[in-house]
């Protein structure tokens, strides 16, 4: 059996080190190249002491990467760096992409939250919104994936069936999301500094965050009208796992089996018996989405719980399950990851 | 000038070592007894070794203290045992619980709530509810203070002014809470295990938390109808700290307006500028609490968060300033900490 | 390719559950039977809510297990009771045992240290220690491997070759050890909260630990005289990893050759250049030990520094390194997780 | 009763923040003004939340500072740049510097751990070792007193009256400590991310770390005679505390009775029973330093855990002490905090 062969590019990053730790355990790709343009020429294991015993390529500038025979590439660089990126590799090259810069399918919605004009408009055209239970046939075809928020999936999740189904009042709807931090990146800052995250938390970009956008875009094109959501992250002193708590108007038992029915066959959503809620500790490291449904003690109204691994389902791991449709692979080819607790 | 000489009991407590922590360096007060049934006869030095340098009592049985020149006691048992054991103190003893068990008035409310009929409906009627910036007057001449629950104290401080001044829809009031676990006391439990806690979080009690009672007890008394809220607790891998994310339906600026006239002249309340949010880690080890407003994306709708440290605003810091109020000191006396950070 | 049978007895504890996440990522095992006697009945992912979407067989009482077809049983049960439930297995499973209980090879070396007399000495005797990197040949033959204390293993893979050849003062060895919490196990005690243990550290056991008795007899084997060890563990905010920071006389130069020499074809153990030194980040989740020497400023001295994950190759990563010996399999097979991090 | 006009200049570290968390609290201070260059113009509690409902001056740059009217200034400046600001303050101005400049007698030693010349060689020689309860005297009538490094002192609290006393063997002392990591500082580094902190630890600075100038100084002086320790710091995934386990040679009943004695009049010193070790948990927040003695299996020999808070006792704590000696106060002013746990 034939691998794949995968460069990473911003592989220095922290989606970059988790899709090292993922593909290389794949049975059906292999890591050819892995690009990271500040720390060209280091070994990974420099960058990440973890992989310091794997043999490994040597990290490169992406313009040095040689295509040819590379079937696929992850890029996890921050956005508007990756569509210029992007913009400049092979034509007939595979790319799963793990910024926002391709989730957006508006142009003038891309430049009113990230503050300037898309630079390849016409890889937004092309690119397939990378949430496989969603655009899975879509994927199996397309060159380019667009991966998704990681607030965005964990509450598209359950948001999704039941905006499509009717089952809740699309003018409110409420998620108030828990993020650990690593959502946030490597890049050194004072406010992600130990000593300032340990022992407490906040809420943060209350009403701007950009995932806002791409909320909207997918419950809107599901509900078939527009639907503007409230959403609130959280940040806690944690390094991994998104906890969004929903408030929704609709029937707690329909919307329960809503989404047990939607979800039974898939293999990486989980949803819960009624008035069971996730923890994120339950998800860690795993590819897993978990979710729960609660009866509010106003009639009419439903809590749902939904949880992953922000660097899993929230970003590498939906990256190679992504992937693995773009490949013709299985669609959990090696991401049966049992989750790491404790 | 003489200082009140002070019981703890409880003591050996996550609120009742708080307590001690607070009392010793009050200019006014003296800890006169130290009682926790189940370590009596230990030195407070050995259940915690953080006090093991300080000259204080002996940890004794309760039954066992001498009253007499005893002005106020503390009472931090659990709800139940402690309506039991206040029923049994001098008459004309102060004092101030902070357990559960005389924060509803109704005692229908708390058999529901609790699970057990009231052994002490007395001194529930005679109980104040120990929120100093309201019940102020009233606890300047009672002798039993009911301490306020920790999440309901974050909640109530911005709801309280806007259900009284009918600014806000009574009838859509989401209350997502965050909690550190020291609330959850300092018995043991594999629920409590650092190695079950760190770096996760979720959700608990949804729809069924017992402080829910109290937020609809107050809420409904300053609105003058029944408000019935939705509470959502979770708990985070901190110890100190809560912060609640309210999600209500009203005026953004006219919500900002109140809350910040209402607590211009209140010493452990701050609110924040318009669209600013206070963190848990700017109040810990004070009394203070913060508040901040900000807009909804959705016209007519407010995020507001709040935030206080839950072992002093949340319990033993507002118990000690009840006990002010109850002795005729200055209210604030021993109690303007300089909040500890990092 | 058949799959060997696995029964894993004590599988609601943190190794139990470890080796579940393990063995079911192993290409040759399967698992056939999981008991743990408190919680016969339940569903594994009630227990574990990580492995609730996992296909795994009910907990049942170890006496329910039905042993005909299984191939091996892996026991985590707490030492005095692991001899026990061993000693009533049938005479040709194969067992790798995660106690302490057949560690010692004197009777009353155990009696010593564990206080009460050895319930099962004939098993004592056939037990080989599993320690695979020193142990090879004779795990491949044995039908009991008796798993290394978590501490123990840390500081013998740099101890033992030094001892053996001699290179550094046998009777000036200081371990001074750092460990995450999960070592301690999953039963509640105060002294284990979240609140007791974030956000500082302590030492314990000083002089007194279990592990070094282990230690004594290991380097003493290695050493071919008698070797005491001074050994002090501490317990760190944080779940998983060992750090041993020792401190030898010997050359530096001579004693990083030496141990590169001795690792190089291991699979398991990586030794650093001269003069680095390891991280716990860079183990966690995998089976790694990772160990640098540095010299100190002190001539003739050295400062060693080994790390590795308790829950790994502490505990139940080798604890599937011995069985994959004892089955015939390749000693990495199912092992070679990469580390994750963040 | 005046207050003395106190002066913070780098109020923006931590030291400074916590600097600002001891005056505000102190009954003979006042804070006249507060510098921090870079964040010079802003608010207090802009740069530190938890102090936004504090009146304070408003930031400055040093060189705005008027310094009539002002007793006493505390500098929280890093070592090279607070030599050359402190060059430049009144003559007359009494200083308690935080950083290492002053720390070091020998300009030679000072030059070879620091890579660089000192600056301000007379200032050097004027300055006073600011450990009170060695230096209590020559701090009373100096005028700039020169903070102890914050693992400096963690050591010598116990090792400086062995030495003198001659009951450890002075050619084998070895510190390993342990320290959470605020003593740091607040500028954004990758290596002091949350995402890179939490859950692990290291060794970090073997055989080179600066603070190992200053042992070697004043351990030698106290014994009369050159002493070279090994001193091996390790990063503990916690913000403050530190804990030093000292392996020396001699007998542990009279190291504990020697220690006993010496500090038994000593406020901010608890020495514990014999075989007792103090934890960090037991002194954050405050300026205790706690030291416990246990005898190692090995006769001969003693293992000694001191603790203290590194904001607090190892560094602004101290500060204040030094500052209330220099400005003739009670020693214990203001410092006697009691810690804070949980």
């Amino acid at each position: 059996m034939t691998r794949a062969r995968i460069a990473i590019i911003g592989a220095s990053g922290y989606t970059g080190a988790e899709l090292v730790r993922l593909v290389t355990s794949h049975p059906r790709m292999e890591i050819a190249a892995l690009a990271a343009d500040r720390n060209a020429g280091k070994a990974m294991g420099d960058v990440y002491p973890s992989f310091a015993h794997m043999d490994l390529p040597r990290l490169v500038a992406t313009d040095d990467i040689d295509w040819s025979g590379i079937d696929l590439a992850f890029c996890g660089l921050p956005h508007a760096t990756a569509q210029a990126v992007i913009g400049g590799l092979p034509r007939d090259l595979k790319v799963v992409d793990l910024s926002a810069d391709f989730r957006l399918r508006d142009a003038a919605v891309y430049a009113k939250w990230y503050g300037h004009e898309h630079h390849a408009p016409e890889l937004q055209d092309e690119a397939v919104y990378g949430l496989p239970e969603f655009y899975r046939d879509a994927l199996k075809t397309t060159r380019l994936a667009a991966g998704t928020g990681c607030f965005v999936v964990t509450g598209l999740m359950p948001l999704l069936p039941l905006c499509e189904a009717g089952l809740i009042d699309l003018d409110d709807i409420v998620i108030d999301a828990k993020t650990g931090i690593t959502g946030a990146g490597r890049s050194a800052a004072e406010w992600k500094l130990f000593s300032e995250v340990t022992e407490g938390t906040k809420a943060y970009g209350i009403a701007t965050h950009r995932h806002t956008a791409e909320f909207d875009q997918e419950l809107s094109k599901a509900a078939g009208r527009e639907v503007v959501v409230s959403f609130t992250p959280h940040l806690l002193p944690m390094n991994r796992g998104i906890l969004a708590t929903i408030y929704v108007k609709g029937d707690p038992e329909a919307i329960q089996a809503a989404l047990a029915a939607r979800y039974a066959a898939e293999p990486f959503v989980q949803v819960m018996p009624m008035g069971e809620a996730p923890t994120t500790w339950s998800v860690r490291g795993s590819n897993m989405v978990r979710i729960g449904v609660t009866p509010d003690r106003r009639p009419g109204r439903a809590i749902i719980v939904s949880v992953l691994d922000n660097l899993v389902k929230g970003a590498s791991g939906q990256a190679v399950q992504c992937a693995n449709l773009m490949l013709g692979f299985e669609e959990t080819e090696g991401l049966m990851l049992a989750p790491m607790f404790p």
